[in-house]
Formats: C-alpha cells, sequence, structure tokens
C-alpha cells in the first residue's frame, strides 16, 4: 500500500462521502475486508477522485450517471450524499437521472430516482 | 409536456398496472420526481405502449423479458402484475422467465421467478 | 447428450435459423467448441424452445427484446432471420426494438435497428 | 426431464450448496416454479457442473467472479457458501472479489463483500 | 409526433452532433427506422437534451460516461464528437474515461478509449 | 504514480500477455491514452494481478469469465493467450467458457468460443 496516496484518498473520501459515512465503513472493516478498503481509498479516491482534471461536482454527475445504470443502490445511496456536499442541487440531479432513464432505460431511472429520494429523507433526518 | 400525449399515456397506465398502484405512484410525486413521472407517462406509456403495432399482450411479455435481464425487482413485481391484466398465465409467465434463464442466465431466472411468486401472493391476498 | 432432445433441438433450430446458417455452424464446429454446440441444440433448441407453453412467434420476439439489450449484435442478427422465420413483421419487429429502447435506453435501439438493417439486406440479397 | 441427469445434478448441488439450502428450495417449490427448479438441477448442476474438466473449486472461483459482476447477491450468498464447502479460503474469496473491482468495478466489489460477509456471519451462526 | 418538439431536438441534435452526422442518419432513414428517429429527435434531444437544468457541457459529461458503461462504441464515437462540440477538451474527456474504468471497469476504460482515438483521427482526417 | 508498483505490473502483463502484445499497446501511448497505461499497468497488473493469495492460473480463469460476461471481445482475445501463458489448456478454457454460457446466458458463450478460436488462430499462425 502507498501510504501518502492512501492518506490523501481518506481524506478526499471523508470530503465527499462525509465523516459519519467513512467511520462507519472503517469500523465494520475486518481481516476479510481490509484489503478493499485500502484498495477503494488509495485507487478510486487518492488515484482518480484527486486528479486535477475535473471538479468534484463533475465526478459526483458522471458517477451518479455510472451508478444509476449500474444498478447499485447501495452505492447509489452514498454518492447522492456526496454529490450534494459537491455542490450539485436537487433539480440538477434529477436532470441527471432523467438522462439516464433515456440513455439506460426507465427502470433505471425509477430505481435512481427512489434512491435518491431515500437519501434526502436520511439527510433531512439528521439536521434535525 | 405534450398534455394529449400524457393523458393518452395516464389511461394505458392505469389498465395496464391498475389504479391503485398508479394512485400510490401519483401520491408520491414531488417536485423532484415530478418529470420522471411525466417523462415516464408521455414516453414510456403514452408514445410507445399507445402504438399500434403490437398487442398489449405482446407488450407485457417483452417487458418481463427485458426488465428480468435488466435485473430492477421491483419494476418486474409491477410488470407481472401488468402481464396478468393483459393475460398472459401464470405459465406463459413461467415459459417467458425460463427463456430468461437460458439467455439472460440462470441467476436472471432464479431472481424473476421469486419476484413473481412475491407478485403473485400479493395478487391473492387482494382478492380476499 | 440426450440424443433424443439434441435430434429435438436441431430440427426446432433448422426450422427457425434456417439450414444455410446452422450448417455454417455444424462446419465450424471443432474439439473445442463441439460442447457448447450440443449443449446449446439440446437445452437452448431442445428443452426451451421445444416447449410447448408459447409460440414459436412468441419466442422470437422475446428473444428479440433480450439480446438487443444484452447487446449480442451477432446473435441477434441470426435472431431477426429468425423471427422472420416465425412470422413476424418487419413491422412489428420495429416495435419490439423501439421497446427495447424505452426500456434498455436509447443506445440498445440505435444498434439493433443496424443490426436489423443488415439482416433484412442479407435476406434481400439471398432471394436474387 | 432427462431423470439421469437431474439425480446427478441433485447429488452435485447437495454437495456444494448443503442440504439445508436445497431442501428449503424444494420445499419452495410449486406448480409455477417447479420447470425452473427442473432445469437448473438438470442443465446448470448435472449437464456444467457435473462435467469433469474442472474442480469443484475452479467452478466456485469462477461463479463468485461471474455472480458478482452480474449483481445477484442472493445467488452470490449460496455461491460464497458453496465456495467454502467447495475448499475456498476466505482469504481466497476476498482475492477473486478484489479482482471483481477490478474487471467489473468497485461498486460490484463493494456490494460482493457485503455480501460475503452476511454468508459468513450465517455460517458463524449456524455453527452454535 | 409533437412537430415543434421534433423540431426543437432536430436542431440541438445538429448543434451537437454535427450535420455531417445527423445529414447521413437522415440519409438512412427507411419506413423501418423511421420511428426510432422519430423518437430518438423528439424524446431524447428535444424533451431531455432541450432542458435547462445542466449544461450541454455537463450533458455531454455523462452520456460518455454512461455509453461506455454500456458498450456502445458506434454512439460512443458520436458523442465524443458531440463532447468536442461542446466544449470538453481531449484532457477531460480522458478524466471522464479514467473514471469509468474505476467504476465500471478496466476493460470498459480499454474500449472506451480505443473508441476515442479513433473519433479523434477521424476528427483530425476531417481538418485536412 | 508509485514507479515501484508500476514496474512490478509491467513485469507481470509481459509475462501473462506476452512482449508483442505489451510493446503495441506501448507503442500506441499518447499524451491521451497514458494515465490510463499507466492506472492500468499500476493497479490492475501490479496492485491486484501482483498480490499472492491465487496463482496466476486462477486469476486467468476468473478473468475470462468475467471479461466473456461483460462483452468485451477484444480484452477477451488478450486474456485467452494470458491463459493459454498461465497453463490453461484449450479443453479448461472451454470449461470456464461453458459455465460463463450457464451463468450469464447463452449469447455470451457464443461470442466468447468465436473470440477464443480467433485467438487460438492466431497463436497457430504466430508459429508457423
Amino acid at each position: 500500500m502507498d501510504k501518502t496516496m492512501f492518506d490523501k484518498g481518506m481524506k478526499i473520501r471523508r470530503e465527499v462521502l462525509g465523516d459519519a459515512y467513512v467511520d462507519r465503513a472503517v469500523a465494520n472493516m475486518n481481516d476479510f475486508n481490509k484489503p478493499l478498503q485500502e484498495l477503494v481509498t488509495q485507487y478510486c479516491w487518492g488515484e482518480v477522485w484527486g486528479r486535477e482534471g475535473l471538479s468534484k461536482r463533475d465526478r459526483s454527475m458522471i458517477n451518479l450517471a455510472m451508478i444509476g445504470i449500474l444498478n447499485r443502490q447501495h452505492e447509489l445511496k452514498a454518492h447522492i450524499r456526496g454529490a450534494i456536499n459537491n455542490g450539485l442541487s436537487k433539480d440538477e440531479i434529477a436532470e441527471v437521472l432523467l438522462q439516464v432513464g433515456i440513455y439506460g432505460g426507465i427502470p433505471a431511472a425509477v430505481d435512481s430516482f427512489r434512491t435518491a429520494n431515500e437519501a434526502f429523507a436520511d439527510l433531512d433526518a439528521e439536521k434535525k
């Protein structure tokens, strides 16, 4: 493991997904999934999210589109939260997910809107 | 929004999925998902389901096959109900889902049969 | 290998895809792909296409939808030909592929229409 | 149905997934899903798992990779159990799922590790 | 068909993909694929690309990500051209496709970079 | 870029895919795809293929299964060659691809067998 890149990735991951989410992931770490946690943090968050060429807002936008098509609702929920943290409005998120419906098919949009609504409800509940 | 096409779509959507299902979707509508509800009703139910060239039974049959492969269980459950409303028997639905297993892989069939069984249980419960 | 089921499958396969196509597949058979040819003929064509519960027209229709979504252009081309042999008109094939566009996304429809046009051109060329 | 192949398949299926799992599948069998249960047992477990050319350990390994990518968590959970029965260690399962992350994308690995952890928890609970 | 929305879609489609590309699509139109051409122009380009909520640059970016994952190389090539027309630099396109590699798997990135290189070569050839 | 991990990855990549293949990839490198080449070599080949927990034969086997399902024929062809280099026989490759047919659907197997046959023909031609 490249410790510098891991630390860079961990910092970005916390900025995007929030400390509560990442603390939970870290607390759930065990011998079995530790190599995944390291790979995700270093590779996904350090090497790619850490690159200069696109804004975090841009990266969130394309992640919603990709993860919506890939039908990974758990990850999508986390990245809806990340998108809000990275400055996308709810209306912009709706635009992204409508476009998912045209290019990835209507069922992908229906599931993605439902998951986004759940993420918004969680965020509202936390504010209280 | 093209109001005529939206109304045509809403009528077909209610015929296929049933009023209870559509009333629930309409009640869950909010500022965020309203553009999706409009797109689905106009585009999916009005423009495509509203075309002449295939019977509703045919359209249900190919939807079960596609949504089974796409692994969208929530939508599949709604379209199992739609398939029954459009005249497919349980045995015909089983034939479609077996063919999903051959062309889309056995796990797609296993999940689709489970979801279909859940839809049938719901329908039986409503009759009582 | 269950010889009876294999023979039943081979008969149906020839009816649907045509002798020329199947002769070519048989001629391309070698030690490496022989187990696949046997599995496909026995299970896909014998066990599933050979079942009573749906017409061949129905089975062709759902195959076009599934293979269009799965993005397997070579197989799709063969099954467009099969669909014509099983009694679907070009207009009905267009209806199936439009529905692929709605549920599987527009790029799936664009590719499927292109492949269908190629299959129709082949069929026209053979008639001359 | 080819009774000899079905019986061969049932024996392998029980060895890999365990009697408790298969007994449950058999108990859930009804008129609707019976053709699927027969097809799966004969075709998937008899014809393919029953072939000589790869060890059961090898077949489990590639199944985890494929089912992880296909996003079929219910089937994946059963095959994690099968992989343990076929001699894969937890560390080897982690290696397979990391490779899923590289070739199938990180969200596929995240979901697959979560499902594997659930399967391990079930196995631990049964031992008590 | 809603003529106003179709005309709006055609205008946007020409701006994004270029007249040469769209002229070719129109010239290839026949009785079979006409309903697809109308649906794509009206819905995809009029109803969705014509919405206010995201810039054309944003929409191009998420399209590259989605179509890269969906493995539709023909469409991807057209949308690479569209992305350039909508103001994305080659470096930004590379960033999007690297992120495709992380979330959709390395083979999706390898194919997408190859297709993008082909699109750039076409564009260079046209300038001469 | 972590130079040590990159070099480790390049060594493994050459062992598995062969010098001719990797030399070609390196020769095709340009400013646009350089970040991908670095990411693939460091992460895919260094971080994951370079791990201890599975043999190269095991890793090839699961790659064939995954890439076969993902429908990436160009990558599949390279990894068929890699599988031969890593000690899999043609018969074992056939077993893997048959299992792809069961779990990922028959069209995935048909395409994968065709691509494997092309790879074998290339290898035979090079020997002459």
